[in-house]
């Protein structure tokens, strides 16, 4: 039996406040009602009181939103929450998330407070978001260095307060996923009301792991995950959605899956690239544009004899038209003679072996090798 | 006591094969320079038989590189591993890398063959390259999908022929962390003669997940680590070298460490993207462009009242000069007051609330706001 990973897609808020990259109210309608049809659970819309624009932009998506969940979030202060309220009215499923610092760090050097004060004000925002909406999910920020004893006092108590769901994020993205693994573990062995909510991951990517403790988390028992497409998000960014996604597609012994709709995922990252104006690099997982591109000859060899040696998920499933056999001078001959056979020219050894030769000069010095290159090498062999 | 973790750089091998990337022999050769300033041990200069080419640029690189060992990629074919070592003659520390296939997929695909075959191929390829030099690397291919008792038995008979060092690569990108960890210490376990060679990680990054399983497999027993500036390479590429260098640096818990001078990460960075024409994702761990950039208001004030509530480590630790907090509609009172007063304008309470209404309203429009707007917001307020 597999359970369900509920996917919550924070590109339009996390993602949304990268440098360079806010999109106009349109933008932001058009790409949330394409995460509603991927199939994501929950889209977090925005921040509702940080400025007018957001609030508009959250209001308009609680409206567009057929199925997922729309999301607002909040510091743990009444204004916020309020105003947050106001913004999801439209919403089908409207959610609020509220959250406060939860590390030592956070706690004393930027709230110059308590951990008694802290979980009071943990559950009193819990409480005030109640009060609106059912499903509150609370965000314990920088759980990643928090200490793990009061971080179960926070859970439960926040649990016990009204959460449907408790954000775990490694907000400075420092954990390692045997770390991340054991401390989630720990809080589903040590917080008696656990089974009433839902535990998320919400990890950033500082050093490259965001993805490895995503999966650390929910393989220990959390079963909700905060991605972004791209993996867009503050400084090095958030975990990718289409990584997290694809990896429980093709790791079925985990026993977990989610609802997206895989092949909408390459189509659904050149949107979010082009309209926020943020390049996805080439050599990104499952979008970028070289991730099924066989350039050496040795892999170039082995995918054409059996795709399966190189390749362990077909582009297709992910919405990419086919896979790449690039051309250059770290080609061999079998992909040489393949690329000639397509082109009408079928090459006895002899001639392949004269024909490889020219073809490695001009490799060396143009680079990449195209069609109409062949046809001319071709030519000059006549 | 920390033990020495090797650091193998394949930028101009396995990232230099990636479509459109290809280097000429000179910028080949000045990468290979600041690669031995920066402390690498081994650097993979290229594939010498593939093409005369890259046969110059080994030889080339194996000339100027004054500290590290310069290797040379083959097959398990005599003719590759004779050009290897006339590429190399120029070594201080030559090593060829050899190998073949050795999950069945491979084996049955691509070579048509079966598991003794491939295993006496494997002994003959190491102990014809001890006739040339002594330090030779096998490389066991797509050892990740492996049969594990298999690739237990090919690891001892290749080390038993001289190997000096064992890669188990994880070809097509498709472990999990945990599996890595489980397959490296069932090696450490079975191997009776593991002890007389380094096991090491050449992970692809497929799925997202190269550097926790390059950090998975050292925390079960490899000892060196194959990696590229910005993780370019092969498909989604292979394993960063800046962030595997970061994470040892950061958790000294683990007791490992490399020689790897981080302050010369973003500069090497810039450089690799550069001549390579392969641009860096903004959000790309450590050496992308908002990796230290702050944008958030709640972010921006926890920064800003104290650096390590949201920075693990310094922006100066890599060789970027500081930290960036950017002004968007998502900024606070506190990113704004603190900005305003470096620009000379020093605000009370209230006209600081004023001011940041007027500002909300600009950014909303013009998405980041510079200093040049701020001058002119505060010539509208006089």
């Amino acid at each position: 039996m597999s359970e369900k990973i509920y996917v919550f897609d924070t590109t339009l808020r996390d993602g949304e406040q990268v440098p360079g990259c806010q999109l106009n109210i349109d933008e932001k309608i058009m790409i949330a009602k394409e995460l509603d049809k991927l199939g994501v659970d929950i889209i977090e819309a925005g921040f509702p009181v940080s400025s007018p624009g957001d609030f508009r932009a959250v209001e308009a998506i609680a409206k567009a939103v057929e199925n997922a969940t729309v999301c607002g979030l909040t510091r743990a202060v009444k204004k916020d929450i309020e105003v947050a309220a106001e913004a999801l009215k439209p919403a089908r499923r409207p959610r609020i998330h509220t959250g406060i610092g939860s590390s030592d760090t956070h706690i004393k050097y930027k709230f110059n407070s308590t951990r008694e004060d802290i979980l009071q004000r943990a559950i009193d925002a819990v409480k005030y978001a109640k009060t609106f909406v059912e499903d509150v999910e609370f965000y314990a920020e920088d759980a990643g260095r928090a200490d793990l004893e009061f971080l179960a006092r926070l859970t439960e108590a926040v649990i016990s307060a009204g959460a449907t769901v408790v954000n775990l994020p490694d907000t400075t993205g420092y954990l390692l996923p045997h770390q991340m693994h054991s401390r989630i573990s720990y809080l589903m062995n040590h917080v008696p009301n656990v089974d009433k909510a839902i535990l998320s991951m919400h990890n950033h990517n500082d050093l490259g792991l965001a993805t490895a403790n995503t999966i650390a988390g929910i393989t220990a028992g959390a079963r909700q995950v905060e991605v972004t497409i791209n993996g867009i998000g503050e400084r090095a960014g958030n975990t990718s959605l289409e990584e997290v996604a694809m990896i429980l597609k093709l790791h079925k012994d985990l026993g977990l899956h989610t609802d997206i709709k895989s092949e909408m995922l390459a189509p659904l990252s050149k949107l979010v690239s082009s309209t926020m104006r943020m390049p996805v690099q080439a050599n990104k997982a499952i979008v970028g544009r070289n991730a099924f591109a066989h350039s050496s000859g040795i892999h170039q060899d082995g995918f054409l004899k059996h795709a399966e040696t190189y390749e362990i998920m077909t582009p297709q499933e992910v919405g990419v038209d086919k896979s790449d056999i690039i051309l250059t001078a770290r080609s061999g001959r079998h992909a040489l003679k393949h690329r000639l056979s397509l082109l009408g020219f079928e090459l006895e050894k002899e001639e392949l072996d004269s024909t490889y030769q020219r073809f490695l000069v001009l490799a060396d010095e143009i680079k990449e090798v195209n069609d109409g290159h062949l046809v001319d090498l071709m030519k000059l062999a006549v």
